[in-house]
């Protein structure tokens, strides 16, 4: 089927095999996130670089030998459309921050336009691996909306809880879906505390971020297409110098870094690229720990303009500190208005249209070229977690406003000579 | 350069060369669309279905021997990122309708989330040919959101001039990519009247839909991806028995008529496609015009949910019919509330989020399956033209309300057993 050897708690490194446990490490409650152990020499066996860039699957599928999970089916669907998105080169970004090569990963046109699309994809996978016939997550948003629109490819009900005070946009999507949503008059932990009961009640298979272990192996994809996209020949993949990556609960940063790890391991990329984290100075409970030079995450009181990474308490933390700091990388802070900013830069000079938490990064790259941590020969990439159009009174507020004007020429001319 | 031998007017026939005119036949006012002409020998010596299919470019730039315009250049930006989108197969909405080979091809995956960007990529692209440095469009939507992207992509200044009741969250798209958005104190004709004007006066390259020549050529792409990728060999492309394509200016059929047109001429595909045009019951100019079984088009007072289609005069109206009527293909007006029930059995049955007109073509699909229209035998490809998140305010419409609970499972468990 796949090569999963097993699990190993990434607290206390106790190993499991496949079917010794499901989610999380018995020894810390529901805090100890498990690492999916794969068959290096297995996948070594099976494939290579250039066997996968011969594939024909334009996907996050057509890294199958590397994923945890086997063919899941449901060819032709939104399941099978995941990933290989665009590594677009950005010439004039580059210019203005003093930088030579600079791509942007654009995430935001996955299926449900965002990157969650990547995890959704393969809990919907294993979900069908262990019998489950339900899969149920505790959401406000994009990781809902995945997961309500894979399930929805696949014919299997889903059930999302979120917080009362969940947007009604992002419930719409979730019904229109079909999903079943349970608005939990309470705030997102105990949406997500009543989420895992009624998984254990009912046999439901649970995709709460960071809980589920392979949320983090559907987003490590993300590190294999960029190695790939950046490849010079079919045969050498080749890692950047650092990519950009916002941070709220920790999971894709820890992904990334899985992702990346598996190719080094591989010897499919020469050398690991510095993972820099960027988190909003009003939820930033990761960059804190890392700036005290430890693991322990204190839970914040979160508030910023990026929904996506607003976040209390990162349900991913410590390996999103470890990302980090294994890789020689740093988090960077930026404030709201670098977040509106780097909404209008990505836009205008790129034509990618981020919503906040995924310009975030473009922020926290901004700012990092500006204070010279980053040497101008370095290759950079920065990921665009999700489409502006999934917030889009966000991008109201980063646009300003449009000249009015009367239907004449003479009008036009004095707006125009202003 | 490219194989553009010239244009011929749709209503006269009268044949210009390539410099000769630029938007119109001068004999009819501003109502004369003109077709491009291909020089289809020259085309078959440079390429074959084989040559394409064989291409490493997925985007609507593996089709440039068919394409008016050269090379614009602007690798790995989102110019170069438009088209090629998936062709779902629904399977479990086919079961729905009765039918057994059913295709959606998903155009909400595009860079600025719509159809549009087919035309608007071409648009840029024979701008930068003529030497124009600025280019200009009436739009209230996606055509503007299209433009505004791919003209930041190739870092050219785009003016959009907008009618003032225009939705704000579309106006801030526009003002994201950086256009000078003119917000007219008129409605949609005026802004087109006064973008015309100012493009002559001020020598801007005018996109104006169904004006422009060049965006039907821009359209006409779907029909190329939906042949290549229906096709059993490389060597031999084929196309589905029916297409369903929601109409609202017209100029998507158009262009779609356009595409096939070309593929049978060139002997790529072996017969063409039934055309199957679907209005909303309050914006149904070319539908009526079709059922008097004539070619003139009466202006309306449209009023639909389906912004996208709600047109008063079509602007390449007659072409629209005739793309219906030459192909042996009908009208068919669906109202609101079949496409808000259409939005949700494509999320539900496809995890296909389209906006409302979008959703359109899949309702009148719906209508011609229940009223035994189309045979269970043909394959039939719906298109869906835009993203849901670009109307979420529709969305919210469709969806319903979501449940309330309190956070116990005595709660959830009473809410599951009702």
């Amino acid at each position: 089927m796949s090569d999963l050897l097993g699990y190993r708690c990434s607290l206390c490194g106790q190993e499991y095999g496949p079917s010794e446990v499901e989610y999380i490490c018995p020894k810390h409650g529901d805090l100890g996130n498990l690492d999916v152990v794969l068959d290096y020499a297995s996948i070594q066996r099976a494939a290579s670089p250039e066997s996968i860039s011969a594939s024909g699957d334009f996907s996050i599928w057509r890294y199958l030998p590397l994923l945890p999970v086997a063919d899941p089916g449901f060819l032709g669907t939104p399941l099978r459309a995941v990933g290989w998105t665009p590594l677009y080169r950005a010439e004039r970004l580059a210019a203005l921050l003093g930088l030579k090569r600079l791509f942007v990963k654009d995430d935001g046109r996955n299926p449900t336009a965002s990157f969650k699309d990547r995890a959704s994809a393969i809990v919907v996978a294993r979900a069908r691996e262990t019998g489950a016939r339900v899969i149920a997550a505790a959401s406000t948003g994009n990781a809902g909306a995945a997961l309500a629109g894979l399930a929805a490819a696949a014919g299997m009900p889903a059930v999302i809880f979120a917080p009362q005070n969940a947007p009604p946009a992002k419930v719409a999507q979730l019904l229109m879906f079909g999903a079943q949503v349970l608005l939990v008059n309470g705030n997102y932990d105990q949406a997500f505390d009543l989420c895992l009961q009624a998984s254990r009640e009912f046999g439901w298979y649970c995709r709460n971020t960071g809980y589920n272990p392979f949320t983090r192996e559907g987003k490590k994809t993300a590190a294999f297409e960029i190695s790939e996209q950046l490849s010079v020949s079919s045969e050498q993949w080749r890692a950047p110098d650092r990519v950009f990556v916002s941070v709220g609960d920790g999971n894709i940063i820890s992904g990334m870094h899985k992702g990346f790890k598996d190719l080094f391991a591989l010897g499919w990329i020469e050398k690991m690229p510095r993972l820099m984290g960027v988190q909003a100075e009003g939820s930033a409970a990761c960059a804190n720990a890392w700036a005290a030079g430890g693991e322990a995450i204190t839970p914040v009181a979160a508030q910023t303009i990026a929904d996506s990474i607003s976040v209390d308490l990162p349900r991913d933390g410590v390996r999103a500190v470890r990302a980090v700091r294994e890789t020689g990388g740093a988090y960077i802070k930026v404030g709201d208005d670098d977040i509106l900013a780097a909404m209008r830069e990505l836009a205008n000079g790129l034509a990618v249209f981020a919503e906040p938490a995924g310009a975030a990064a473009y922020a926290g790259l901004a700012k990092a070229a500006r204070e010279g941590i980053i040497g101008p020969d370095e290759t950079i990439v920065v990921l665009n977690t999700g489409n502006g159009l999934k917030d889009v009174k966000a991008a109201m507020q980063a646009a300003g406003e449009a000249v009015k004007i009367e239907p004449t020429m003479l009008a036009l001319q004095r707006e125009l000579s202003r």
